[in-house]
């Protein structure tokens, strides 16, 4: 069941779709026995929520955020925000994901839900002030809050069914966004791109995209083509094609300040910029230097900006990515001036403990600084409102403009988008990928984590930028990262200017990097069957053990596995120089090892505890007992995709596959699938 | 066997104390089969040492360094930096060991290790580039390489003994030095330390020593203290050495530039400081602001900062800490200037993706810039030497200067002292703590696996920063972390001004610290045994179980157990929400649980794979099979120690306790030891 509860004035985010009455909010309740839910909104019209957790309880949730499954021990802020940088410390990442989830593993049926649907910052201390605390905290008390409670005896997955079915239906990628995708920032022109694209076909890995980063724009400004470096960029996309290979361009959220160029004097001719409080434009550094944002929280504006993606579309393209929209403000003017201006007073001291560290983080507190997110304000049609109380909205209002605009630019054909920043509500319109981490190990498993919390959240288009954006990779760390992004819907390789290249050829044994891949294109009618059918049923595709196995209470802290669908679990390797791990069974399953294009083997396991070999040129993953799942034959692109030559693998009876042409953007949930019999 | 090369002219560092014949080093060579040993000298005078290493070869080595106990897969620079953001990705940490040890495991005879006695930069590209390439390289030819090969069929640990040999014995703390030890930068008076004394006392948590960061001297100035703040230094000394808790000051390296401040006086009028090129002395900012480094390369020098140290032990006091002395540099004169000029170059430009992230990292390299490292000199019994060229050994040499002056200073009684900085030698002087580290579960992790590496290189008396001195902790963090710190002989809680406070008592339930705590000081008896025949013996306190069982090849990747002396295993708990782990077993051993300042259980487990539980307020450690160890009572301080009431703990038959007062200067290695026997 879900409750909603109004407080002041919310603002009208449209993370909801279902229309609900509003309650008052007790503002005290027992739950679970002696465990008290207490609500205070104090003088200063701040709202603050705290419940006390018991010793055993998890508390699942809050989407696209660092650290573990279970969110126990820290403190999380949802506030959108670029840092590349996703040490343990970090306390908010791109997306603003307000949804929590309480289970109690002894009383399973006391289990509850809740989302904060308020737009500005929201502050989750769970357990990092006071052990047993959950407190949460707003500045301002205008917002919704749902609780939810489970209507079945399965309350986790009942629970984010009900959550999923009030936010709407998550977007859906065409099939071919389901192949693998390279990038990287620094692919300079149309003759880089076409290396990557022979590189990869000369040493037979399967590919279906190529990314576009912002060197293909005219000095980084949005739906502008540098035709010095993409002579025909409309050639180029029909060249590739014929191999599957498609191209995704990068969209930013600011409009670089420029006397004729078309973007900037649309938007400033009919108003679409975010003003600054005396009505003139703001004006945000990022990669073309100066700019103005869009003010995406205006309808019109939406409009505007999501028809411009057909300036692209018109030349073959069929998939983008939308980026630097939380905004990242590298500095305003105003920022800019007051640093300098400190910086010159800081010249002539003799800088000491106090003066230097002051002096020196001057410069770097100049990007992305919460003074500048309150010098913008934004039209909506609930009134011109600062950009600091909704500035978690930005990057989903961005991504929203293009989802609507897609409709009318490609009203049969699904197009694949996905965004950097988010809020519940942007995963009807995209997916996301999990930002600019870094080539650390423990970012495969930081990757692994964020799978079933950005379910729980309608985000179910979703991978982190395999081998890592920012630093240097490594190939063993390349090839392991790999054995967990082959399951993730978005499978990209990405990296950053400056950093070592790490598309798949440039390392020793490309073989190796093929074979997995291939596992990958193998496996895409399963995963592509069991994402549309998590998406049209409001299902997870990644859960922890858990919510398939509550009685056992050996999975509650198991954070380096995950189910997959109904029939796979998923146990990678995440540490440099092992070639085992222990993983354990809640049931009985067969393991199937890959290895050199081919299953090497299948064994069937015990239930319980295995230490499992896995080298580095393999992949090693889990069939439950009773179940199958259906294989493709190896082909380098989804277009080539055989569904006529199905192998069965596993020892169960069938398998429900999910079948349409892969593009429809009128999918049925029902009549679409084919039951896939061991015979 | 050790063979020693010499190339070039290279400068006496000391590391070494045994004199060896130099041989001329062979171009090429072949081992273990194919496997090729080249040595070039090419015409730019660097020098390249490259190995081709096996699949399953591991390499040992390196210290004080990031990543793994095996050390394959990255690059390491050895370059004592002050970095104290220790991600995955960091190449050089405080210290400088050039110490690697080649290991087959399936032809353990042929194990071979090297030193490369080298104090400017070294790197070690342990197959990053290439992955089973070994690449070590200099700019310059003019080092020492030592080549140690096995004498018997125990290669690993007799490679270990030969070395330590080589280099000397092992610095031996007084055995006060094992009790616990509180510390954070901000306590800033006397009242703040009493605070610290009294809610220890309170809180019945044992304790030995309270450490002074910065603020105990006047404005930063070595060898003074602030009367202000500490109205009579010597007076609490006393107040608290009645309870057993000694104060431990930090001195730092740089000497702030103040007319009549004595210490920079002398050094002025002497000439004991870094020189520029010119004959000037070298400006360096750090935490006064402005200083000289003193000339540590220069004997004279030495034993005119060692002897000041007086200052401080005529207070009472009987420990020190050594920090700054990479040497970190905030910014120099002449890096400032250039910094504002270009700073300014930029105020003017439309900031984009070139210049303005070149503007931002204007000020954040302004700091430990390897340019400002080329602009002093040393003037050593060898010459006046660049300090580039020596940069790895100026930590070392001002702990020597210590060491040099304590045989004096204090002739009968051992003093506490550890460092930041070091190099292979300034083992023989003083321990080393692990730096700046963070309050990151990962940080556990790396903290074990520094110790082994340490051990190797004669670092024995060592350990982190407990809870992490950078960013907030948490309750389980530290509890967690205790439980390792507990077992590593430095033992201290660490903080940073500006982070969560981190005593023990600031936490829910401080019994569970105070159980954890007592702990140690039972197994101090084990611990200081343990250190001392390790130190005496040029043996490791701290191994990877391959050491000790180097036919089970299930221990080859085990990076998360250690061996403790010659009856323990350690096996902690290292992420957060878990209350279990697996854990190998070499052969059957003896589990031991620990809770609420008592043995809770032991049990006899099977060699083998076992998941063991270990609830946060537990400590579960391993003895083997056939072995004992001794438990004193529990007390508050190490003065209380009691060993006429030793328990014993374990199934075996009996034990080697190492027995002296705790600080004589002139341990002896026989006769030492008494037989405990289980009874």
């Amino acid at each position: 069941m879900i409750q909603k509860y109004q407080f002041g004035a919310p603002f009208e985010t449209d993370a909801v779709v279902k229309k609900l009455q509003s309650n008052k909010y007790p503002t005290q309740t027992i739950v679970n026995g002696t465990t008290k839910i207490i609500l205070t909104e104090d003088k200063s019209h701040s709202f603050t929520w705290t419940y006390t957790l018991k010793d055993t309880d998890i508390v699942y949730g809050l989407g696209e955020a660092n650290r573990g499954i279970n969110k126990r021990g820290w403190i999380y802020k949802s506030w959108c925000t670029d840092d590349p940088v996703h040490t343990e410390n970090k306390e908010s990442l791109y997306g603003a994901h307000n949804f929590i989830m309480i289970y109690h593993p002894e009383t399973p049926d006391s289990t509850f839900a809740l989302f904060f649907d308020y737009p500005g910052k929201v502050t989750f201390d769970i357990g990092y002030t006071k052990t047993n605390e959950l407190k949460i905290q707003i500045e301002d008390n205008n917002l919704y809050v749902y609780e939810i409670t489970p209507d079945n005896s399965s309350p986790l997955t009942n629970i984010i069914t009900q959550f999923r079915a009030l936010i709407g239906q998550s977007y859906l990628p065409p099939r071919w966004a389901f192949g693998m995708g390279q990038s990287r920032w620094g692919y300079k022109n149309a003759n880089d791109i076409r290396t990557v694209y022979q590189k990869y076909k000369q040493a037979g890995i399967p590919l279906d995209s190529i990314y576009l980063d912002i060197d293909y724009m005219v000095n980084y400004k949005d739906f502008t083509i540098d035709t010095q470096k993409f002579p025909s960029l409309k050639d180029l996309v029909l060249e590739l094609k014929k191999d599957g290979v498609r191209l995704v361009p990068i969209i930013d959220a600011g409009v670089k300040i420029e006397e004729n160029y078309d973007i900037y004097e649309e938007g400033k001719t009919h108003d679409f910029f975010c003003k600054r409080k005396d009505g003139t434009n703001f004006v945000a550094g990022v990669w073309p230097g100066k700019t103005h944002f869009p003010d995406f929280l205006n309808p019109e504006v939406r409009s505007w900006f999501g028809s411009k993606y057909k300036i692209l579309t018109d030349e073959g393209i069929e998939g983008f990515w939308n980026d630097m929209n939380e905004p990242a403000i590298f500095y305003s003017e105003e920022g800019l001036s007051e640093t300098f201006t400190k910086l010159k007073e800081c010249e002539k001291e003799n800088l000491d403990i106090k003066s230097f560290f002051q002096t020196r983080s001057l410069m770097h507190s100049i990007s992305n600084n919460e003074k500048d997110y309150k010098r913008f304000y934004h039209k909506t049609t609930q009134g011109i409102i600062c950009h600091d109380k909704l500035h978690n909205l930005f990057g989903y209002n961005m991504t929203r403009a293009a989802g609507e605009a897609f409709k009318t630019i490609s009203p049969d054909k699904r197009l694949l988008m996905f965004s950097r920043s988010s809020y519940i509500g942007m995963h009807r319109y995209g997916g996301i990928w999990m930002g600019d981490n870094q080539s650390w190990w423990q970012h495969i498993l930081l990757n692994l984590k964020m799978l079933p919390s950005l379910n729980m959240c309608g985000f179910l288009y979703t991978g982190a930028d395999t081998g890592g954006f920012g630093g240097n990779t490594t190939r063993d760390l390349l090839l392991r990262w790999y054995a967990l992004s082959i399951f993730t819907p978005l499978f990209r390789n990405h990296s950053a200017l400056g950093t070592r290249e790490q598309e798949c050829y440039q390392f020793e044994q490309t073989n190796d990097f093929k074979s997995i891949v291939q596992l990958r294109y193998r496996l895409i009618p399963y995963l592509y069957s069991e994402y549309m059918k998590a998406a049209l049923n409001n299902t997870m595709m990644f859960r922890p053990l858990t919510f398939d196995y509550p009685k056992d209470f050996r999975v509650l802290e198991i954070e380096d596995q995950l189910m997959l669908g109904n029939e796979i679990m998923i146990a990678p390797i995440y540490t440099q120089n092992t070639r085992g791990r222990y993983v354990y069974l809640p049931e009985n399953m067969t393991k199937i090892v890959w290895q050199d294009g081919e299953i090497l083997s299948t064994k069937s396991l015990t239930k319980g505890d295995n230490y499992i070999e896995c080298d580095l040129n393999q992949v090693v993953f889990f069939i439950k007992g009773n179940a199958i799942i259906p294989l493709a034959p190896i082909c380098n692109c989804t277009d080539k995709l055989d569904y006529s030559k199905l192998e069965i693998l596993g020892e169960g009876a069938s398998y429900e596959l999910y079948t349409d042409n892969g593009f429809t953007t009128n999918p049925k949930k029902d009549g679409m699938i084919r039951i896939l019999k061991n015979t």
